[in-house]
């Protein structure tokens, strides 16, 4: 992408309305722009990273075997009614009348759509365990929306849904989407862990919250150190057996996390300099909550004994727009945005420090044509501007790679290739560049 | 993907509430269930169609170097009142009021959201021309929605906005987005005839809806006969070059081609035999209206004079959710549907005759494992049931490519290999079979 070309409005002022750091650099670098209170247009730059993310999380339901589907955003408020959460929810419910005087909602969740479509269409415990999900918008409205995308009115979330005819069974498609839940963060390049949290009424162990460590985070959060280090992979891990997977979930979860909610101090097993505390963001949540809908809706299935029997449901949410400025929360400088590989917008940023120029101009063309061709995707700042300007936008946006291409470099051979994460920079000639960035 | 663990809830009854043939089978094939009154789910089968369709316009709207952004369903009233639609949009509109008493609606369409984006952020004639698309859902409160997806409330929409300075440079936008939806309905692998249509108020001629011919359409359509065997992929076409890419449009447009908003059988330049009397769906729509908004809201920038005029603009829709029936309806028989290859939810079935007979399973796991490693998206359907239900199933959902794996036929090294679309069987090895499906 050319940058002449790419719709990217910069700011060079911080923005006053901003409180938080990823909130101020998502404004900065043109990533999305407020439409009201809690309700945000993603410009080019910031839908490419929210796309981005959402193909990681997908990938890795369908790896778990998780069929995706899509509900829509508005919902007959008679489903809420039935499983008793309509008058519940309270305001931040959007309650709507449709031209017909009949009450609709814009789904905050999905538990009541997705348990309606299920007892609709399976009868038989031979159809189940079913592991379903979708990817959508929701609208919560908060009272006070703040910190941009992090706590937004309309956002978008991955929610799943499993059902099974049976305790173990359950349990089993929780540890899957658990491994899932990992996997996921892994390869979005941060550091998510797994803390035990309330399950309300219903009890038991399986509702973990999956927090991002970040001193900018909304609660204080308290793990083990050893939590840094841990492999989250799941390498080698078979999610076809029932106890190998249940033990991986097991050994991983043997060290000690939990959010303020959860942590007490005086019987913490961990202490002094093995004890992390600092503050958390939550961006996935796993919850098994038993026959809570399944009950009340009659969403059964007709058992091997021929009895109908009310199905065990878990749901498992991983809040994508948010993971957005979580991730920037996460990782960042005092010059901007620091994206890891997976998720940045482009993998290269290319700078033209003088457009116009023969030899900058016919050098860069080379480069970008050869980055394509190598499916590596890169943005080309060919913008006709001043040096200065173009180092703080590319460095704002935080693509992971810089090639800086100038006159003096050229006479010698040579381009400037920097990592924006280590901030290292080379004189190298435009093969090793290449072949550093892996085209 | 293994059909035993797929959700796909066919049914053999023809749902009565579908009037029109899409719809039944769409309800048949298991794609989509209805929430509410014009308001579904897509289930998985739908959901990758929806999506595939969704990835050819994207893809045919960045050819022309238009960048996609994604602006919220819920949109403020006060951008609306200031265009002054707010009132005129009437009961179609779905009006909101949030906690706080605020005035709020789910977008019917977007030209006010971006609009306001545009002057925002583009301040002089410079930063034009500005090509923006995102592809969203949108509502509008029909009174009697119908015809399953077709004329549903809560439908996906690729919408797209162009801004440019003068009204030579907005005729070359137009011309461009001319040219991506003729690409993208041939891509779709459907005929969709470019018919002049109304400009309203605004008068020019700058104004088609893009039809699919079809005797379920809504509308009475005619054309020359022609248009059936034009060629619309634009091969050659220079999208820069302004002269080149008007011709191109202008020479596409000479053949006849109007609804009966437009057509007057008295004035019909095409007559008898030449001339198609039949009926169409609109799929598109692209129009340009020039400063319809940006004068009431400010959109302006500055010119090279140095004086502030506002942008002349185009919008540009294509019914994505609409399309999935529009291609059942140009593209069924009496068994089912018959898709077009690159929106085909998977290319390849494969049906196993005997599951549980050694020989069938190990020979259809082979199959299975080639096609996926080949890239070739295959359902493989490895239920325990009657062949007969698999053949009408896998006829119903109207994949490409069927291989059929039996006992009788593997004895003698055969498997069969049907084309969905010509009905064409025949006996072949299974190097063939793959040979020919291109694995």
């Amino acid at each position: 992408m050319r940058l002449s070309q790419f719709f990217l409005p910069t700011l060079k002022e911080t923005p006053s309305e901003a409180q938080i750091v990823s909130h101020r650099l998502m404004l900065r670098a043109g990533m999305v722009r407020q439409l009201s209170a809690g309700i945000y247009s993603w410009l080019p730059l910031g839908y490419r990273v929210l796309k981005k993310i959402e193909q990681i999380v997908r990938e890795e339901q369908d790896a778990i075997g998780c069929n995706e589907l899509l509900m829509p955003t508005i919902q007959p408020a008679e489903l809420w009614q039935e499983s008793g959460r309509y008058e519940d929810y309270g305001l931040e419910m959007l309650r709507i009348t449709d031209r017909h005087d009949r009450n609709i909602l814009f789904g905050p969740t999905n538990e009541e759509v997705i348990t309606d479509i299920f007892r609709k269409e399976v009868k038989s415990y031979k159809q189940v365990p079913q592991l379903l999900y979708h990817i959508q918008w929701k609208f919560r409205d908060e009272i006070r929306p703040r910190f941009g995308v992090m706590r937004g009115r309309e956002f978008l979330m991955k929610d799943a849904y499993s059902f099974d005819i049976d305790y173990e069974s359950s349990r089993h498609s929780y540890n899957k989407m658990f491994l899932a839940y990992c996997r996921t963060f892994s390869r979005l390049g941060v550091k998510a862990i797994p803390m035990v949290a309330d399950t309300g009424p219903i009890g038991g162990d399986l509702s973990h919250e999956f927090i991002i460590l970040a001193e900018t985070g909304e609660s204080e959060v308290f793990c083990d150190k050893t939590w840094l280090d841990k492999d989250l992979t799941g390498k080698g891990v078979d999610l076809n057996d029932r106890t190998n997977l249940e033990g991986w979930v097991q050994t991983t979860l043997a060290d000690y996390a939990a959010t303020d909610e959860k942590h007490e101090a005086e019987n913490c097993p961990v202490s002094g300099d093995d004890l992390i505390a600092t503050r958390g963001i939550e961006v996935g949540h796993i919850f098994h909550f038993g026959t809570k809908y399944s009950e009340p809706m009659g969403a059964t299935v007709l058992g091997p004994d021929g009895k109908d029997v009310p199905v065990m449901m878990g749901s498992y949410g991983i809040g994508v727009s948010r993971l957005v400025g979580a991730l920037i929360e996460a990782s960042h400088d005092e010059n901007g945005i620091v994206w890891p590989e997976e998720v940045a917008p482009f993998r290269v940023g290319l700078i033209n420090l003088r457009t116009g120029d023969d030899a900058c101009d016919a050098a860069c063309e080379d480069i970008y044509g050869k980055l394509k061709n190598a499916k590596i995707d890169v943005l080309y700042d060919d913008r006709d501007m001043r040096a200065g300007g173009k180092f703080a936008d590319m460095d704002l946006i935080g693509l992971p790679w810089q090639i800086v291409v100038g006159p003096k470099g050229l006479a010698n051979g040579v381009v400037e290739l920097k990592n924006r994460k280590t901030g290292e920079r080379s004189e190298v000639t435009l093969e090793a560049a290449l072949n550093q960035i892996g085209a």
